[in-house]
């Protein structure tokens, strides 16, 4: 029999009790920051159910992970506790369990509604890192930059090539994105362009938040990589293709990405993710002992962009991908960080790179869709785009397709305002 | 007359009143972290400065930013409140003024001998950017990669070219650097080498502490950047060449540097600087009118680089260079940083990158000094070396030479240990 809550959940809704992610709130625009888990169009406030003394399991009955403004002591705890808390909450949230449901003073508390609270940024992220795990992405970029020849670098086969991004541009969903100014290509022998972007573009990724971390100088081996990895998040990483294209030689992306970069509100743990899991593509060549994983795991993760544009009121869907089209796991992207030694904090972010799928219809940004703005991309009937334009809003979804419910992210959103003079 | 202190102060010491920089640090193993200011030999606790009420001004008498942790709170309260500190600090360490002098109970608290105590990371990093600001250093790396065509990609004149480095892995000098492992290229068809690095390297460098940050989506003027600089510090960007170069296509360096970034102890504030400015060189082609300053500054701060060999006792000068060496300013720096929208936060770490100057007795790093293992360089007159060796030192200093003073940084120091197996 399916687990129901008490709590009123709709078919279509993202968090039944089968999810249950995780993420920080507001109830009022006054009100000190604190976790919650989401439940149907409801908020969970985890201080509430803290101060009630209800987790009582032996990892969290003392811990004050639940009274802090941020998740990051909480995922940093480890899987012991993260299941520990998944099951008090499970249990708690049970259409058979009375604690809670028959309580009206502490569910009037606890209970917050969806629309009512304020999200803010689930971990503090010491660090961003962004991979370069879709073969399909890897492999159009470098047909458009390259040419057929060599369209994947030889090295990517081996590495799960990856830079560091920037934290502290990192922003929750619905927060505007302002048009970054900055410098293209010169014509000729001119000066370079200097001005609003004139390629901004969208990336269709997910993130891992990392729990545990590790002591620099010890690597995590690769089959132990899970228990540092607490959930995923979608992500957009926004990015100004004309600055990254004048900038990116020989260092990598700097001011082309560093603009702005928007994560989901609820991380959806590993746990809840579990029974979406699926085979990884096979490697070949098969990967050096170091990332050779002894089951190496994807999740069926359906993922979709739509794009309201500028001044119109309805979303056309611009891609459909899915998480399980990345080539390394993240298990891998997670011990190859390591390898030389490189030490994780909890709530550090490991994005994915953009999540291209094999069809033209699953590329997962707008440079891939439109060829580098070659081919404008219907947008509904009337409009089309190359690249954003101001005032467009970008909406990512994703979710997972169970038996009689739905595991998912909610929604990853963000719409361009003009540059500043 | 030259502004004495009642401390005494040897001549060649780096730290005469005219310096006073800024350190967080324990008097005894189990003290909390406090703030301090290098006199001589040793640490005014400035903990202790403000609980005996003196720093009396009024944008300092009522905060708490010396009874913190870190630097972060201090250093983001701006210039006003900087320039205050300085003036009740050398006022109070002058040897005209009693108020600390004649007080044997206070002096004997707030005086730490400098080698009992232990000095931490002065600030709480957000986020660190390296740069790549010195022309010698890009034309060399070009003239090794590259050949002498376009040694200096065409960007590097119109950006300061940086990327995102890695926050959690930056460590206070003195810290060992254990070896990466890491994948190095294949011969041939074969697999990676995969290892112990083959190719560790230093890069002598140093950072920019970034004071006030900026809101996203404001950029900063470059006018105004020097106002956002608290202070500089020496950094020791280790490098692993062979990891680097097989994995910085196209995304930049990522695994071959964040295995650990040194920083010495001692932030030297721009004030204490100023009466060492420079011009800076002139910039062909003119820069565009973001980067274009009113005032364009360096500062003349001697470098230099020696390394005591395993098992040897004595050091070896293996370079000698100068900040002065830099093409783009620290101001440009920054304000390139943000012109995209991209905020900066108080405690933020902004590099120089490889600091060469022209002549090869004053590169930066062992990979231009031996060109890239070519030429092994002689360390005393019995061993020689293309790249760091398990057991190596490695000590930077660096010195503004005054009339009758020097205002220097200490040392940023590292020993290289063995990779764990």
């Amino acid at each position: 029999m399916v687990l129901k809550s008490f709590v009123e959940v709709h078919p279509d809704s993202h968090f039944p009790i089968q999810n249950l992610p995780y993420g920080v709130f507001k109830p009022e625009p006054d009100s000190e920051p604190r976790p919650g888990v989401a439940i149907g169009d409801y908020v969970l406030d985890l201080s509430q159910i803290a101060s009630a003394g209800l987790f009582d399991g032996p990892f969290l009955n003392s811990s004050d992970c639940f009274n802090q403004a941020n998740l990051n002591k909480f995922v940093g705890l480890g899987r012991t506790a993260w299941k520990e808390a998944r099951t008090t909450l499970q249990k708690l949230l049970s259409a058979e369990e009375p604690t809670l449901r028959d309580n009206a003073s502490l569910r009037q508390k606890a209970l917050v509604p969806m629309d009512k609270v304020q999200m803010l940024l689930p971990v503090a992220i010491g660090d961003y890192t962004d991979f370069f795990a879709s073969k399909h992405h890897a492999k159009n970029c470098g047909l458009m930059f390259r040419g057929p020849e060599n369209a994947i670098n030889p090295n990517w086969f081996h590495i799960p090539i990856a830079y560091h991004g920037r934290a502290s541009s990192i922003v929750i969903s619905g927060t505007d994105i302002i048009r970054p100014r900055g410098q293209g290509h010169p014509a000729g022998n001119s000066q370079p362009y200097f001005g609003p972007s004139r390629k901004l573009d969208f990336e269709l990724e997910m993130a891992a938040v990392v729990g545990p971390g590790n002591e620099l100088g010890k690597p995590v081996d690769v089959n132990e990589a899970a228990d540092h990895i607490f959930g995923l998040v979608l992500m957009n990483d926004w990015s100004a293709r004309d600055i990254q294209a004048w900038e990116y030689v020989p260092l990598g992306p700097f001011l082309g990405k560093s603009f702005g970069t928007t994560v989901s509100p609820w991380i959806v743990t590993l746990d809840a993710l579990e029974p979406f899991a699926s085979d990884a593509p096979e490697q070949n060549p098969p990967p050096l002992p170091y990332l050779a994983e002894k089951e190496s795991k994807n999740y069926d993760i359906s993922l979709q962009v739509s794009i309201i544009p500028t001044g119109q009121e309805d979303a056309s869907i611009v891609t459909k991908s899915n998480f399980k089209n990345l080539y390394w796991t993240i298990t891998q992207q997670l011990a190859h960080h390591t390898i030389n030694g490189c030490n994780l904090r909890p709530g550090d972010l490991l994005g994915t790179g953009t999540i291209s799928g094999p069809e033209p219809e699953s590329y997962g940004c707008l440079l891939e869709l439109t060829w580098n703005g070659k081919n404008p991309l219907p947008l509904g009937s009337s409009t089309t785009r190359t690249f954003l334009e101001d005032g467009d809003e970008v909406i990512f979804t994703g979710s997972c397709k169970g038996d009689g419910y739905n595991v998912g992210f909610g929604k990853c959103t963000g719409k361009i305002v003009p540059s500043r003079p």
